[in-house]
């Protein structure tokens, strides 16, 4: 399992380079699941001081893609739609907890879902949804 | 116009400072539209060496914002929803054309929606939609 | 309990009346969740004989709102965002369980999450995502 | 033209039947764009006597459905993703426009756009997109 987490991190930083997110911790990753923890910065904040919604996107797509890349081998797919609902925001030193798992993997299609949430309370910071193309497009 | 496009790119630099799209530049901008151009470089892909999907929701939130800005004084609101359909990859090098377009702005929501383009030859690279909450959440 | 379910039945009527699913089945409801079951009938299906996108969208919004209104007293709200991801299709004959809960209810916006599955066996038929507005638009 | 939107309103019927819009009426159709015409009546409504936000999606499936149609031969495909914005409602006795038109039809995935506006004013009621797999699922 530390050698399993260990390509899982390395998987993550492949895949969140220059988005600002290298600071992202994994928990744990497996069986379509992938759960990280981040520290908001101030980087990752609007003129606001709260987490950028562009930035809770990226979270959504960076993690869920790591979920889904433990399903099996294979390319991590290319994204055809990305949701996402702002529920709650997060302020600089809040640590968010962001919680991917995998619906279903088809033969083409695969779809996840990714709760992000407030380390403190586990209250939703916002939910979202990504689906996935796994050929060749 | 000048000093109002003066106005916008200093908003659009607020809005996305951290977000890694500094280089972004702006075409125009008023009457609740703002259309931007951004080069892609190497800082905004994914491993595939093709924009990010999260980068392409951060370009969606961030000048639909600005779009919105343009519309009255007031708060830029804060994100309920935003989607993101991907219908093409834009690789290293590709210039984008970001098009955000306001569709209504009510008393406490407004919606937005913004076409990502290939400069080269208009073809579509995404659509995204996004209503943001005007009053205090 | 069964004086609450009669009145989240005679609430499901008023909601789905016309919508072609008088048929529906309610199992539970409150504290914010509603749980219906549906046995697909011909008049719920496309051409292709399988659950129609549409009435899936139909059911995540009738039961999403049912859920919310055994949050509290008001108004249902109306609808601001709704989402849907389609994963399996449901066929004429299949039980469908529809399970709606209550992400969030703030001063002015709910979140609310349906899952569709088939009875048999437990799968993801679909799920969505419903934001409401609770003022008046 | 005349025999190619007879076709077009027997795809149509194929496609409504059952979801209570035998009444809509087909404008015009063609290179991946149809537009309809509704007039809401009462078995369209909620209990608050506008246009039930079910119905509107089942309208944005159906209606892109036929749009994609138009633009060459095949299976309509099957939905994977729809999402709805509902900015304005829409009343008994109002007529409503529905304009769809296809944004991309790739190999394996086909991405629409519909637009719902009141006849009157053109004022937008909705905005809904809808991704659809054109493979066998």
């Amino acid at each position: 399992m530390a050698g399993s987490n260990q390509v899982l991190r390395q998987v993550l930083n492949l895949l969140t380079k220059g988005s600002g997110f290298d600071q992202m911790r994994l928990i744990s990753g497996g069986d379509g699941k992938c759960q990280c923890e981040l520290t908001v910065e101030e980087e990752h904040t609007n003129r606001g001081g709260t987490l950028h919604g562009g930035m809770t996107a990226t979270l959504v797509d960076s993690v869920s893609t790591v979920a889904l890349m433990t399903t099996g081998p294979g390319l991590p797919g290319v994204s055809v739609d990305m949701n996402v609902t702002f529920m709650k925001s997060a302020k600089i030193g809040d640590d968010v907890i962001i919680d991917a798992s995998t619906l279903k993997v088809g033969k083409t299609l695969a779809f996840l879902n990714v709760d992000l949430k407030l380390k403190k309370d586990g209250s939703l910071i916002a939910q979202g949804r990504h689906t996935k193309y796994l050929g060749n497009s």
